[in-house]
């Protein structure tokens, strides 16, 4: 009987192995060939490694080797001495004593994007009809690489407050957000719909873990075709119980959005630099309520309020130009949303319902959070119920936790996709989705 | 302006505060009323907090309230002296002067299920109907916090070994899997598919990142109504390249469980210790080719061999019985699988094509993972294809990574309801399923 007893260790080694001088003199090493230079006298033959790219230096006759048979897009076997190399992308580079090919791409391919460049200098549409390829750019993964970074950052800081991972599920007999924008199915003769967000599953868990996150896709049927909206995307949502108010919810962000910020400072310095990205220490976030909000900006720079009950696109830059101006903030919390704008579940202010204990973060005037404290008592939950003539009984599941009762309690919710984009000053939310998905792309 | 500086300190302190006697003599504590006991001259006043729970001492007179005034079900601040006490839940007893009330449960709500009981007896139809409720039952919610310590390990092993995590889209115009268990949506006219895994997208990521993992919902329209098919569960994926064969897969499988099981017995010793659940040290897992595993039962257990193409449920039983008795090992991986079980990816072993460099992990007699080497080569992949009569064009996106290259690579899905099914000893996966979707179920 054969037996696997776990990662046999391998002869090949890391960029990190040679840079941390854990491996010297003749090495080995894999990647796909990212690139093929003539220079002349010798060829430069850099090759793609997850950890960055590695310059191989290859000289007629001393390498065992004919460059001839090496194309771009294959995967190999590099062997040789490192040699240190100020101008190599390491600080090292590698002369190649030999090669093994270990697959080759398709023997006519034409590569469609100059994956090999710095910047592509090419348009977002052919980036996305090649996906697949256009990835492989050093500058393009390094995007998601720091996207990965938010989401372990925001994970790591929570469980460090308490909370509790959850996995709710995206196939929903109901929806907490309402309006037309979901996407229906057939479920077995019975009428299903893609979760538009956690929300009824969240409040759940508050009433089992006190506190809980969860980072998952939600969907969004919605119709627009602008720089923000995707139609699938990933919610970083956390919901707490006893809280004393909102601002426990938006003390909470702060704290984290601050340690995220540490995190990939500490983690992903590299693909800061990569990217060219100078993040700044989060220490306090202003507040202002919407409706001071708008007033605020409608003085300062002329605008007519035309929308009292929504923050339009332009409101909200306007607003973010505002705290930046004003405080030196590229974050801003805008509270006290009206109720008629905020979800049924959304708790009203006792000292004016109008308006809900409820904020949206800014962050370079575009909303990446919605929150809010949520209604835990039954019968103030089924009354606002019912005023909006909703049919109660639709939701008793969801009353349920009402019912056996619930702490106070609130959360909020944070596109990851949107987050990265203002965070590397994208003008457009597909460029920081790994694969978008919006009215026309479904693919790939 | 106001501002938020990040997470006020509260007086508010937690069970791990008092034992780690970081706080002393008198504390402020909150909870939901999880049972009130009359015991005579006092009552206990127990409180569910999420480290668990709190006993509090009432006696008439001492404490300055009515204890008439308080339900199970509410959720309150106590205050009082610690004492300890070695027979209550935590080593010590809450000897209160006050409480304090935040919330209250409808004033007529008769709680369905006994959920202070510890074991609460009940029918699954009945946890899993009022499952808002029957979470908050402490066994039951321990249950969903050794599912996050699972997926914890997972992420953090693979993050030690280099790999990126990512995130995939759901919503697919073509599904990997393929056959007729597939969920299918309008998406703005077109026809749209839920990912069934993300295998494609996975495997795309290789070329980017060489090692890939995601933890994510998959959709599986399966008519099968067992207990152990969900239709909406959690694939555990992970996808490496530049393998040797498709041992380096299940080495790393190997490795990474090791890693799991460590984790949990250092992480989560109390979920394990109120589950009762004994994890022992995985050394090694033997693996048995697919036919050789048939005769190997069918011998011991004289048992016919029907389906020489697949294993039947009670197959994989029996091999698991057999591993348990010959070599005391709960794991066995069972490889090379016949080709047309498996999908058009899948790598056929050059020395016998009617098999592939596939395996399954068998966990206590149950598939819990599906692993395996795939094609990288262009010709190979699309000569394949056109074998089984797919048509090709429908598949260029996915074509694309192996037209411009790939690595020899492979991987594997795991199944993180059933996993925590098989490590509680549990016999339905809906037991270990948050809020589990099957042919009948679609909420809560």
């Amino acid at each position: 009987m054969e037996f696997i007893k776990g990662i046999t260790k391998s002869e090949l080694c890391e960029i990190s192995d040679i840079l941390s001088n854990q491996v010297e003199g003749y090495v080995k090493i894999t990647g796909a060939i990212h690139t093929i230079r003539d220079m002349g006298e010798f060829s430069f033959i850099v090759l793609r490694k997850r950890e960055g790219l590695v310059q191989c230096v290859y000289e007629e006759g001393s390498s065992g080797f004919s460059i001839k048979n090496l194309r771009e897009g294959m995967t190999v076997v590099a062997e040789g001495y490192v040699n240190e190399e100020e101008r190599a992308p390491q600080g090292f580079e590698v002369r190649l004593n030999n090669i093994t090919i270990l697959s080759s791409p398709k023997e006519d391919a034409v590569m469609p994007l100059p994956i090999s460049k710095w910047k592509m200098r090419t348009t977002l549409e052919s980036k996305l009809a090649y996906r697949p390829v256009s990835l492989r750019n050093i500058r393009e993964r390094a995007i998601f690489k720091l996207q990965e970074g938010i989401v372990r950052g925001f994970r790591d800081f929570l469980y460090s407050q308490n909370f509790t991972e959850i996995r709710t599920p995206k196939l929903v007999a109901g929806n907490a957000e309402g309006g037309a924008n979901v996407f229906k199915l057939d479920y077995f003769g019975q009428k299903a719909f893609l979760a538009q967000s956690p929300q009824f599953y969240k409040q759940t868990m508050v009433g089992v873990y006190d506190r809980v996150f969860e980072a998952a896709p939600v969907f969004r049927a919605e119709k627009h075709n602008t720089t923000r909206h995707l139609n699938e995307y990933t919610s970083m949502d956390f919901e707490m119980g006893y809280i004393k108010g909102f601002e426990d919810i938006m003390e909470m962000e702060t704290e984290m959005l601050r340690y995220v910020f540490h995190f990939l400072k500490d983690k992903y310095a590299k693909e800061l630099k990569l990217l060219e990205v100078n993040l700044s220490d989060i220490l306090q976030i202003p507040t202002v309520r919407f409706d001071d909000a708008k007033v605020l900006v409608s003085e300062k720079y002329n605008r007519k309020i035309r929308n009292p009950y929504d923050l339009e696109p332009e409101e909200e830059v306007l607003i973010g130009r505002y705290f930046q101006e004003e405080y030196d903030s590229d974050f801003v919390f805008v509270t006290h949303y009206p109720s008629k704008k905020r979800p049924f579940y959304a708790m009203d202010d006792p000292s004016d319902p109008k308006f809900t204990l409820s904020f949206d973060l800014l962050y370079k005037g575009m909303e990446i959070t919605t929150g809010g404290q949520r209604i835990h008592d039954y019968e103030e939950q089924v009354k606002k119920m019912e005023a909006r003539g909703m049919e109660v009984s639709e939701f008793s599941n969801f009353l349920m936790i009402h019912k056996h009762g619930m702490p106070p309690h609130g959360g909020l919710g944070i596109g990851l996709e949107r987050l990265t984009m203002k965070l590397l000053d994208e003008q457009n939310v597909r460029e920081t989705t790994l694969f978008p998905r919006d009215l026309s792309r479904l693919e790939p």
